[in-house]
């Protein structure tokens, strides 16, 4: 764990958010050192800590893999919104906190008495209030949609994402990682940043509205733009690409490989190095677009080549040819691959019930101020006597009187 | 065109990028205000302006679909960086700007003498340094593979992204969008947020290392959780999701819908809507485990009845019962959709050598400093004059002569 300092040491989030598009946001601005306080309901708190796999020693279901990866570095408040004194310690660390992100259904604070821009912005002018909803919030830009629930595989389907991915001339088909709730997280974590910046120069804070099927269209804007220009509707591909070959993925012995050889000097080489220099001067092969054009006669070709190789074969001699190539990796090959570990990508954190659980590290590098994991997820409530005492000036009997009232 | 502020007006961007995964990355810098200075070789420029589809007069291939969609709002300045006057000039500009952002292979602007460590931070120290590569930089954490090339496609191969994608059952499949290159653009821009966050604070810059490679991992965190704590190594798994149902896509007379009843009270009034109540105690499908469990079984009945009726009239009769459910929309339903009309997420653009053009708009609003698209992306050198003589106090005649030098 580095020494260094983290670039977000001075900004505090306070964090309402539950499921995947809100603590993913969220670990990014605590891997890189906001301090990060998950108010959570007493009882249960996120239900995600009840989605498994779980470690052996998890019997009451508290801490699965889903919450575990994704809550890193953050601390636990359990807060009871529902009452009195729990609306009165949210407002005071509103006042003391930059940044509130939430992925309610438009109008669950409102409900509460704690809208943002009838209450909150008022005992906080600088705050940055971040919202993640599936079609946006109406109190910015009223979609007809903007009361719907949405799922990742919702924004996929409306956005246009799954439209655009799955097998050439077969169905639509949803990307393995949940985009559709991720894409408006990364998004959201750049526009708080930007908001924060502007808040600091003018002391002006403002609401940041994300919605998730607008961040799916970020995500395709090629199609997009080609529809406007051509008027030609995106379909699914497969691996291959439209224009350019050979530029897919192919069989090897022990998995599979991609090949980028769709410029003339790689294309060469490629030719050369599976033996087959006679289709460099082949009619139906001569530039990248008529490779891609012939491509169904291409294929098997260079597949009857890798499918007698390893992908490590494969890989070893292609690069050594310059012709761009990788392996396509499981998750296991992952676990046992040199880059992982040179860059120390996965990293190993204490699970308070088990040993340790490997997690994928903060994803960006930075000289000055490394990102990093400090700490595994919260277990409900464990920094309730670290916040109230030490950020709101509670005394312990305070803490105590509040939890045997059902506040925290 | 709003007459509010942006929120990073106070921010200059010195761009080297190419292709997709820089130019994305400074396009949301850009989209929120920020001056980007695309720095681009006189001649051709970046590459992706002569990748289609184009407008009819574009007749020089300059401005293709591609390079438009995500260079709005962008200046350009050629500038040949093999030339001393043109090194010149880009040391002067260094001192003047907040960032810098290059996806070249590591080592290319160091040949140039204009590396960040033994150059650049010693004329601006406060300069953030962000770079975009296939394996990461060197110069922080060295990966064995840290010269190799990369692609969308290969970094979707080695990050674990086609492991998980694709119909169930079937090979590793890509996802439709470049999700290898733009996942690390949107994760860049975040910890460029960061780092000026940082600088601003502290007049300290830095150098922010993303690797496209370790980009994935993150998208994949899930999968790695999982085969951390129980050993399993996910697989594509199509639409549907392995613990609950129904969640999946199902054909439509005119088209697909997805459909999200995966909770018991979803679960019921989706039997009650397709008039088959009798499912409810069907001890194939008691619980969303169950019906995962049993789902090819459950699949064509649902489908039986989705494939009866049109998108709409799916949507309208499920919504209504709250049971959560959405199209799956191509390109073309995004034009034509009420949702995308209202939150105002295409935006007609002024082409400089056609019509207008419709492309994605800034993807998060802001309440007090919206983002959005001010111009169309630049014609090569279109911003020479502003910069070199707004900027850095350059004559017109100076210009001139730097023309005829071939410097810009």
């Amino acid at each position: 764990m580095s020494k260094k300092p983290k670039p977000l040491e001075d900004v505090r989030v306070l964090d309402l958010t539950i499921m995947l598009a809100g603590p993913f946001c969220t670990m990014l601005l605590a891997d890189y050192g906001a301090e990060v306080i998950k108010i959570e309901m007493p009882g249960g708190g996120d239900p995600t800590r009840a989605i498994g796999p779980f470690v052996e020693k998890d019997k009451d279901r508290i801490l699965g893999g889903y919450f575990f990866s994704i809550n890193r570095n953050k601390k636990s408040l359990t807060l009871n919104l529902k009452t009195e004194k729990g609306k009165e310690i949210f407002k005071e660390l509103v006042k003391k906190s930059d940044v509130l992100v939430e992925n309610f259904r438009p109008g669950v604070l409102e409900r509460l008495g704690l809208g943002y821009y009838d209450v909150l912005r008022k005992i906080n002018p600088r705050l940055v209030y971040a919202t993640i909803t599936g079609f946006g919030h109406p109190n910015i830009l009223k979609s007809p949609y903007w009361d719907r629930p949405s799922f990742d595989l919702i924004a996929q389907a409306m956005g246009g994402v799954m439209s655009i991915t799955g097998p050439k001339g077969g169905p639509p088909l949803k990307t393995g990682p949940g985009i559709g709730d991720t894409w408006a997280s990364l998004l959201t974590a750049f526009a708080i940043m930007a908001a924060l910046h502007y808040a600091r120069r003018t002391g002006i804070g403002q609401h940041v509205d994300c919605s998730m099927y607008d961040a799916m269209l970020n995500c395709i804007e090629r199609a997009i733009v080609i529809y406007s220009i051509s008027g030609e509707v995106s379909v699914p591909m497969g691996n291959a690409h439209p224009l350019l070959a050979p530029y897919d993925a192919y069989k090897a012995k022990d998995g599979y490989v991609v090949i980028a050889a769709h410029w003339p000097k790689m294309w060469e080489n490629l030719c050369k190095v599976i033996g087959r220099e006679d289709l460099v001067n082949d009619p139906r092969f001569l530039t990248t677009n008529e490779r891609a054009k012939n491509y169904d006669q291409l294929k098997p070709i260079i597949e009857e080549w890798t499918s007698q190789r390893t992908r490590k074969e494969i890989i070893d001699i292609l690069l050594k040819n310059d012709i761009p190539a990788g392996p396509i990796n499981t998750v296991k090959d992952i676990f046992e691959c040199p880059h992982v570990k040179a860059r120390e990508m996965l990293v190993e954190v204490q699970h308070p019930l088990n040993d340790k659980v490997k997690i994928v590290n903060a994803p960006v590098k930075m000289s000055e101020t490394p990102g990093g994991v400090e700490r595994p997820a919260p277990l409900p409530g464990e920094h309730n006597e670290e916040i109230l005492c030490g950020l709101l000036g509670y005394s312990k009997s305070d803490v105590e009187k509040l939890k045997q009232e059902g506040v925290i």
